[in-house]
């Protein structure tokens, strides 16, 4: 099966970034197969078994979301402005949360991520198996994290029981699908106890599976590691062992110059999910990702969950990154908008561990691809499409999208399912929870 | 002529901040006529000429953009993270500005804020005259602020050129148009010297007409004034007269405290229009708004030229202020969503000198009023309407608008211009500029 994208401006993000004013790409099976300006298209190629006029948008890289909670629709503008939400609203509130209603979010939830353009993404919630199973029956590509945390949960009665769920979903899930990898969420360093992560370190070395968790990310937190170990909870976890391991950090908010050595000597083990927007919303600030990138660190963006940032697409993160990073920096010219699309395709991809394979558009990659339509009134003109992508545009701009080869977005719709009906069941779902968010 | 809008969540902004669940609101002519929950519609109102179906959408005053440039359209995306790009770029650029340019960018930039959601704004450029013109046809409220400043502009080869033009633009405009308010629009307190900023004091009295500038928004401009008159330029300003005239100082980034009180004791002669997204793409830094409000200083939102902050709409203005607002003041609870859509709408209308006409949905007001539809993914579920404004919407989710009565945009396109010509038409006036911006 052959798809020729023609009609399109290339955002290739390869090492020389690459771009074609009007160029073409080839799709065959599931790879690139050929790009290039449309006049070197190869004339036996003039036979696509599919050919998709992209009315000259913008074809790059799909995004890469490093950081969300899929199950968390139901949360979505629900006490939003309320101080310490997570321990006031969203822990008490999620002991509602049941198997079919994280699947029904999950499934909704994918929905917007294509919808947004993200074609790879890093979870971490509860009954993750139902997860990572809504990702493979919808096609999209993710590192699917259960999270292990010493309170009883809604997957969980006893504390720290994720650790017993990971061993099953590890055991379920370890090399079954192309897109979909399990890997293990401890929620973070004050919400687990040495124990606990000491036996995380242990199931991902047997397993081989990356680790993500929230670090540095809350003021007590923090305060909490001072008072208790004289340490940041970044140089706690390395020297409990996490730096050895494949290890994506969310936040870092707080991480300090020290962090910021240790993390770097740790070379491509150890990445950063930077969320701006869940950070910024909350107000508890701007990780120093200038200095982590100073020092080689491989950052990528996220949105957190769609309760903590309300969305989940990347157009609305790199704006805000964008504005937040130079404002704190007090430059202008710092992150130019090229950098930024970058760290949320290709930077993500490396965050993910998923550069080998996709990230940038290179002949011989997996074909996950956006195409982003200047048609609408906020695209024009173009001068520079960074900074279209950065400064102007939305999420309702992406037109298509394709994982794995796959079509999965067309004009603007997900190909394979309705949005409706996947909002109806989730509306169905909901109806407990919003009954128990009425009472809180 | 009635118009019925129907199976609607209005928002009325009104004192108490009414919101009705599933209301209707009808506008008879140009004003608002009767609103209220569904169930009280007047028998005798079901035939009304025109029945408009919300489909459940959130139903708000139009949003007031209170410092635009709209002739710039031609500069988006060109030099976006280059220093000090106002005298590198920007000034050289604009003298290849022409009116016929002026009067295709305005037009498309009116289509891009009306499609936003945006019915009243404040420009700032050069051939305001056509400007006014193209507001008044495309039937948008506006005020409209020819510029002066003490160096030869595109339309007028001396300096300081624009005191004549607004003179004869005041004369033309004055009291013309229900719409279409003409005002005047020195550039800076830097950029324009002490004799023309007297002679624009004695125009305003003389045609009774607002003033807009920009204001301690350079911090080559705050360093300008104390060395040279040891003084703010708020300060410099408030005795050179500005603050007895009715005056719309944009930006006020370095405002000091000793500022503030100046302006809090001009009680409402004197509002601020914020530009939150511009001011923060180009570091400069976060205007005190939350000190300014608890003076009761009025404050607005607006997007500044679509070159300095890339778009027109206010969601993505919203979106920022909460974020940079909460996180700059270290207090997530600080501006719930509620009040940063006031700040929006109503505060906007404030701000313009509007508020007795629009900027709430009350009987007897001009029907100035957005829809905004929560069919599309980012918009589900809706627990606070004002959050899913803030955070989640964007431009796109506008379906339609109304101002004065009349219907703008109808399912998410303009109802008397084709988008399309209006950008054939820009595109082939931009030919000398790119090319001008190719050789810069």
């Amino acid at each position: 099966m052959k798809q020729l994208i023609k009609n399109i401006y290339l955002l290739t993000m390869d090492d020389s970034d690459t771009t074609y004013k009007n160029g073409y790409l080839l799709i065959e099976d599931q790879q690139i197969a050929a790009l290039g300006p449309l006049g070197t298209l190869p004339a036996h190629l003039f036979g696509a078994d599919e050919i998709v006029d992209g009315h000259g948008g913008l074809l790059l890289p799909g995004f890469v979301n490093t950081h969300t909670h899929i199950g968390m629709i139901p949360f979505r503008s629900l006490g939003d402005d309320v101080p310490d939400r997570l321990r006031r609203f969203l822990f008490p509130l999620e002991q509602h949360m049941t198997k079919s209603l994280v699947a029904a979010s999950s499934r909704y939830a994918i929905g917007e991520l294509l919808l947004s353009g993200v074609t790879s993404f890093c979870d971490m919630y509860y009954f993750e198996d139902v997860v990572a199973q809504c990702c493979q029956e919808m096609g999209v590509r993710a590192l699917v994290g259960e999270t292990i945390i010493d309170q009883p949960t809604c997957d969980s009665p006893k504390p720290s029981g994720g650790l017993d769920y990971c061993e099953k979903f590890l055991t379920q899930w370890s090399n079954r699908s192309e897109l979909v990898m399990p890997i293990l969420a401890p929620h973070a360093p004050n919400t687990n106890n040495q124990e606990t992560l000491t036996k995380i370190l242990a199931l991902s070395e047997r397993f081989e599976a990356p680790i993500t968790m929230h670090v540095s990310e809350m003021s007590y937190e923090i305060e909490a590691f001072r008072q208790n170990h004289q340490q940041t909870p970044i140089e706690w976890l390395h020297e409990l062992g996490y730096f050895q391991r494949d290890f994506i950090m969310a936040h870092c908010i707080f991480a300090t110059s020290a962090d910021i050595e240790l993390i770097a000597q740790a070379a491509k083990n150890v990445r950063i999910a930077h969320c701006i927007g869940a950070n910024t919303k909350s107000a508890k600030g701007v990780a120093p990702i200038k200095e982590m990138l100073a020092h080689q660190i491989t950052v990528g963006l996220g949105t957190d969950g769609p309760s903590s940032g309300n969305t989940l697409d990347l157009f609305s993160q790199m704006k805000l990154f964008a504005n937040f990073q130079k404002t704190y920096n007090h430059d202008r010219a710092l992150f130019p908008a090229k950098e930024i699309v970058r760290l949320a395709t290709r930077g993500g991809a490396e965050t993910l561990g998923l550069a080998e394979k996709v990230g940038s558009l290179e002949v011989g990659k997996q074909a996950d691809l956006v195409l982003v339509e200047t048609d609408s009134v906020n695209m024009f003109p173009i001068f520079d499409p960074y900074s279209a992508l950065v400064y102007s545009a939305n999420a309702g701009n992406v037109t298509a999208v394709w994982v794995n080869g796959r079509l999965l977005v067309k004009e603007k719709q997900l190909v394979d399912f309705s949005l409706a009906d996947l909002r109806a069941n989730l509306y169905e779902e909901m109806a407990g929870f919003v009954q128990a968010a009425k009472n809180s």
